[in-house]
């Protein structure tokens, strides 16, 4: 495993522009909130280019990202390391055959789809998300990309919630994470 | 009103990436699958670079992208001109005080919610969708937009369904499109 943590000095910069939004969706939930980093075109340019740094000539040709806040930072990230972008989508929203994983939420049950054809066997896959808590939804596609016969390199994160433990789950995969907050 | 069509090289690379879905999501349309667009990452940052070329040196301040292929388009867009990125997403998504904008869509209703605050009065905004149908959603974008004080410079979608006439509802913005699709 590896994490970026607090070694980066544009790491404080990222940090400062995530709100924490408390009791949404849900009571208690405290919210990790990435839209007012969007606001800031240095702090968002910043979390790409970190991933990318890490990413680029690692000879990966998938980025996986997760509906909807993983097509934000999958797509920038696709296109500067030039690999493919394949949504990952909630069910009924993709048009052609599809491939499905379920997978229990923090909040519920839900379930991912994937494009057949989109990933070809062998190849090298990022899977993109902007928050990792249960790890659940990162292991519905990580299994999608393996079943099709791709390898998953890594799983890139902007924010982690150590407390619900994600990283055991996915213990077998790696996880890379900008930063790592308490949720708190 | 300014459309690309097929004056530059690019686009005919572009439109044959574009998948067509029929009966999806229901009987009768003519799903227009971009997909297929971003597994090619040349097609895919040819779509992108169109759109940068267009709007780089415009005074751009704010890139709002429609939930949720706007988002896939609109975050390579805002980073490259240096602009925010604004989501625009489905009802109870965004975590803060929103404005809300109801409109009437191809098949149904939906509304579009805005964080109060992302936007302030006077900056110049572009709105990104993958692609103008009856012009609903985007007509809803921009109303958002425009209650907060900001002047809508042009839409930026990447397909037109002409036959549905959506430019007519819009007839007082701006629409810029990559192409011309008829749907069939």
């Amino acid at each position: 495993m590896s994490t970026y943590r607090d070694e980066d000095p544009r790491i404080h910069g990222i940090k400062t522009k995530i709100r924490v939004v408390p009791n949404f969706p849900k009571q208690g939930i405290m919210f990790q909130d990435i839209t007012t980093l969007l606001l800031d075109p240095k702090a968002f340019k910043d979390t790409i280019d970190l991933f990318v740094e890490r990413y680029k000539g690692k000879n990966i040709s998938v980025v996986a990202g997760i509906e909807a806040r993983g097509f934000i930072f999958g797509p920038p990230i696709a296109l500067a390391i030039g690999a493919k972008f394949v949504p990952l989508r909630k069910p009924r929203k993709l048009p052609g055959e599809v491939i499905s994983e379920e997978y229990i939420l923090e909040y519920g049950r839900d379930c991912l789809e994937m494009h057949v054809g989109a990933v070809e066997p062998g190849e090298r896959a990022l899977v993109v998300d902007d928050l990792i808590a249960t790890g659940g939804t990162l292991c519905a596609a990580m299994n999608l990309l393996e079943r099709v016969g791709a390898e998953v390199i890594e799983c890139a994160c902007v924010i982690e919630l150590p407390e619900l433990k994600g990283r055991l789950l996915l213990s077998m995969w790696y996880i890379y994470g900008v930063m790592l907050k308490t949720g708190s």
